[in-house]
C-alpha cells in the first residue's frame, strides 16, 4: 500500500505541480483530480485516438471558453458536442457585447425592468440579445436548407473569427454537434428564420467517427445531452470509449444520467476502458485539468 | 410573525395531513413541499391555466409514470416536454419486459457480460431492449415522413395502451415535446428507420399553445431540456409562467440552468408570477406532491 | 428478478400506504425511503434492542421535535446525542416566544438592526434568547458542581415540561448526551454560570449501555458530532450496531464523516448488523419514516 | 459593469495566476474562489487581525496538514479549532504508522477482517491505531488533571514534533480548541485514561482572545463544530469576523449551520466584515487557496 503523502502548497508553485501534490494525497476530491489529469494526459497523447468533448452547463457565460480554446488550438479535440446554450452564447460573445460580472442576490424583477438576463451571477443585457439576433440572422441567410445542424453550425462557424468555439472549430475541422439546438435562443433563431434542419441525419456522420476510430476517449463537462449524447455513441458505434473524465457537481444516487458513474455505463457498454470523474464546479476543475494536463507533441 | 408549528407524524395519518404539518413547520424542505402543494393545488384548480409538465431524470425507470398518469386521467395537464429517455423506458415497459429491481454496486463488466445495463439500482436486461427495438420498428413502420417530432410521438401514442405515458397523453390530447430525442434510444430507432423529421418545426405547435393561454403553469421535474424548453417557450410565446414548481436535486451555486432558481428566471421573462423549488430526490417528493394537492373539479 | 413497481399517488392515501408504493417502486431515493422504514420498524418491533438517536441539524428550529416526541413517548428510544444547538432551541421553545417563519433572502444587516437572528427561513427574535438566558439561569441555579453533562441535562429536564425534549427524556429516564455542548448556546450558559463539569466522564455511562446491550440499533438525523458519537460508542463498547438508518444531505465523496456510508463504518466495527441510508432533507424524510415505521406492542 | 473575463489555463502557468485567471470570469465557483484569496490576503496581511481557522472534514487523513502547517510556520493563525478526528490524525501520523490511499469500493467486511479501516478511499491499518494508542498513553501520562482541553493540548504539542499540527501549533504559540474532543479516538484515550479535563473552562482563554482583538478573520474549512464555535465565540467576545472565508460542500437550503451562508451569520453578529463562501472539496479548494494567497512580510 502506499501511503498517503502530504500537499504542500507553496506561493509560486505551478497548477501542474499542485496537481502532482493532490497526486501524493491521492485521497477524496484532490486524488481524483490528479488522476484526471493523468487519464487525460495519456489520452491526448495518444494519437490513434478520437477525442470527443461534452460540454454542457453554463461554462461559456462564465468565461470558460479558454479551456476549450486552449485544446481547440492544439488539434487535441476532434468532435465537440454541445447543449445549445453554449453555441448561443458562444455567438453572443462573438456578435454582441458579451457578459458581465452581476450579483445573484439581484432583484430580478428590477434587472426584468433593466433588460438584463442573469445566469446566476453574470449579467446578459438586451443589447447583446439584439446584436446576437441581427448577426445569426445574417449568418443563417447564408445557410441553406437541407443541411444536418453540424454541417450548419460548421457554416456558421466559417464566417465568425476563431476566438469563438464555433470558429475554431470550423478552422479546425473538428465537428460540432448539438442534439438539443431546439433548446436554445439560437434554435428559437434558426426556428424563426424558417430553415429546414433533419433532426435525426447528423447522427450518420457522427456515428461514422465512432465506427471508424482506432481507440475514443472523452472529456464530459458536466451531463444533460451532450454526456449521454457522446455515451450513446460510443455504445452504438463501437465497443465504448478507453478513456472517459467527467467533471461534475451531480450524485449518482438520485438515479439520473447526469451523476451516473462511469462504472454504470461499462453495464451499457458505453464505456470499456477507464474512467476518472471529478465531483465539483467545473469552472475551477476544467482549467486545472487543462493546464496540467501534458500533451503529446 | 407566524410562530414555526410542531411537526406530528402520528401512524395513520394521510400524505395530505403530512403536507398540511409540513405547512405548520413552513421551513426548510418540510416548507417548501408544503408551498409547492399549495401553488400546484392552485394551479390545478384554475381552470384557465394551460399546463406544462417537463419530465427530466430518469423518473419513468424508478415506477414513476404513475404520478404522472395520474394528473394526465384526471386531465390535469395540457403540454408534456420530456427526455427522450423517459420516452424511450416508457415504450420499454409498454413493450417489452420493463425494469427490474437491482443493486447498485454490482459489479458493471459482469452485468455487461449477462446483458443487463444498470441505471443506478435498476437493471434492464437486453431482452428488453429487443423487444423494444422490434416494437417500435412496428410502430415506425406506420409513421410518414415529414412529421414533427411531436407529431411522430402522438402516432405512436395512437398505437400504444393507455398505461403508457404516449398512450395516456394521446388518449387525452395531451401534446407531447421532445426536443432532443435524437438524444435517446428511441432516437436511435427512428434515426436507424431513415425517418425524415424536422427538427425545429414543431416549436410552431408549442409556441401557439403558449401565445394562446389565458395563464400558464408549468410542473418541472428535474431540470436539462424539458425545463429550460418550456421556460424558453414561455419567454418567447408569452409573458412568463404564472405558476412554476421544480422539483430538483442541483444547486444553484454552479450557475447551470438545471439548478438555477425560478427567481432568476424572472429576469429572463420566463417567470412571472409566484414559484417554488423544492430541493430532493423527486422519486419521493412527486408522488407526495401529487397525492396532497387537492384538484379542482 | 423483481420488476420495479409503479408509484400511483393517488389523493386520501396514507403515508404507510406511500411509502409501500415507494418499496414497490424499490428505486432510487424512493426505494433507500421504502427500505428505511421496513428497517426502523424491525429496530422498533426488537424489544431486546436498544436505541440510539443522533440528532443532528436544525431540526428544532424548524419544528422537528414531533417525531421525536412521537418516538419518546412511545417508549421506543433509549439514547439521545444530540448537538447543543439541537437542545438549546427545545429550551428556547420551552423558556421562551419560540421561532418563526422567515425569508431566507432578508437583508441580515436589517434583521441584527432589529435584534433578530436567522436560521436559513427562520427567525428567532432576541426576547427568546433573554428568554432562554432568565430560564437556564433558575434551572442551573438548581444543578450542583460535579456533575457529567448527561447527568446535568437531566437535571433540567425533570424541571421542563413533558413537551420538549429534554423533559419528555426525563420522564421516560431517556439518557441525553451531549459531547459538544460548548459549542451551542447552551453551553455558554453553563460557562457563563461558572459550573465545574467534567468533559469525558459521561462516557463511562454511554459504554455501559452499549455494553449491556443484547442488540442495538440507531437512527441517525444528519452527521456531525451525534453520528461519531453513537458509531464510536458502538465500536468501543460492543459489536457495532445491529439496525442503522441514516437521514443525510451529504455525500460520501468528500472523505466526511458526515457523508460516510453506513458500509464504510463495517470496516470500523461501527456496524455489524444492516444498513439503510436515505439521501434528502430530514425534514422531508423523518416525519414519514417516523408515520411509516409500524410499532411492536 | 466589468465584463467576464476569458480563461487561458496554458500549461506552466501558476497556482496564483490560475487563480488571477478565475478572477477575471469572475464567475460562479471561479470566482468565488478568486475573491476568497482576494479576501484571505487581506486578511493575512493585515497585523492587527487575530486569525481562526476551523478545521473539521476529515483533512488531516487525505494529506491536508500541509497547507495548515504552511500557514502555522510563517505565523500567520493565532487560533486553531479541530474536530478530535483531525487532531487523533495528526498523532496517527505522528507517532505510528500513517495512512494509506485504498478504494472506496472495497468489500468492508473484508477490510474489517484484515484490520483496516476505511474513510472513504483512506485505509488506516490497525497497527496505526496501536502505535497511537501506545504513543497517546505515553503523552498523557506526562499531562496532570485539571487542566483545559486546549491546555492538555498544549502539552502534547510540546511532546511532537513540529510537523504535526499538535507540535507546530505549540512551537508558535497558536492555541488549539477542540469542543467536541470526546467525540474521537484522541477522547477515547483520555477518557480511559482516567484524566480530569473541563468541559468548559477552556472557554475563558478563547473568549479573552476574542474580546482583546482589534480585529478578526477566519478560514472555515468544512463546518461542523469548528466552524460554529469560532462564529460563537465571535458573536461572544466581539462584534462579529471582519474577514470571513468558508470551504464547504453543504449547501444553506437544508438549514444547517454547516452549509449556512456568512450572510446569515451576520444578523447573529457573529460576521460583521466581509464574508467568501467557496462550494467544493476542500482538499482540491484549500490547497489553491494557500498557495494563491499573498502574505504580508
Amino acid at each position: 500500500m502506499r501511503r498517503v503523502g502530504e500537499v504542500r502548497p507553496s506561493p509560486g508553485i505551478t497548477v501542474e505541480e499542485l496537481v502532482e501534490q493532490y497526486g501524493k494525497s491521492g485521497s477524496f476530491g484532490a486524488g481524483r483530480l490528479a488522476r484526471a489529469a493523468r487519464l487525460l494526459t495519456e489520452m491526448l497523447e495518444d494519437e490513434e485516438c478520437t477525442r470527443f468533448l461534452g460540454l454542457a452547463g453554463a461554462m461559456v457565460p462564465a468565461g470558460m471558453r479558454g479551456p476549450v480554446l486552449e485544446l481547440l488550438d492544439e488539434g487535441l479535440l476532434d468532435v465537440v458536442v454541445s447543449t445549445g446554450a453554449n453555441l448561443s452564447h458562444d455567438l453572443i460573445e462573438e456578435l454582441g457585447v458579451g457578459h458581465y460580472c452581476g450579483d445573484e442576490t439581484a432583484d430580478d424583477r428590477d434587472l426584468r425592468s433593466r433588460g438584463i438576463s442573469r445566469i446566476y451571477d453574470v449579467y446578459l443585457p438586451e443589447e447583446g440579445f439584439r446584436a446576437f439576433e441581427v448577426g445569426v440572422r445574417e449568418l443563417l441567410d447564408e445557410v441553406d436548407d437541407g443541411f444536418t445542424v453540424s454541417q450548419m453550425l460548421r457554416e456558421i462557424g466559417k464566417r465568425v473569427s476563431g476566438d469563438c468555439l464555433l470558429g475554431a472549430a470550423a478552422r479546425r475541422g473538428v465537428d460540432v454537434y448539438c442534439p438539443a439546438i431546439q433548446d436554445s435562443i439560437l434554435g428559437l433563431q434558426v426556428w424563426s428564420h424558417g430553415l429546414e434542419v433533419d433532426a435525426f441525419s447528423d447522427m450518420d456522420e457522427i456515428m461514422d467517427t465512432g465506427f471508424g476510430a482506432e481507440r475514443t476517449g472523452a472529456l464530459l463537462v458536466g451531463g444533460g445531452v451532450p454526456k449521454n449524447y457522446v455515451l450513446q455513441t460510443m455504445m452504438t458505434a463501437g465497443e465504448g470509449l478507453d478513456y472517459a473524465v467527467q467533471l461534475t457537481t451531480d450524485t449518482p444516487v438520485n438515479g439520473g444520467l447526469s451523476g451516473a458513474t462511469l462504472k454504470e455505463a461499462v453495464s451499457w457498454g458505453k464505456v470499456r476502458g477507464r474512467g476518472v470523474t471529478v465531483y465539483g464546479d467545473a469552472t475551477i476543475t476544467l482549467p486545472i485539468l487543462v493546464s496540467a494536463a501534458r500533451r503529446g507533441s
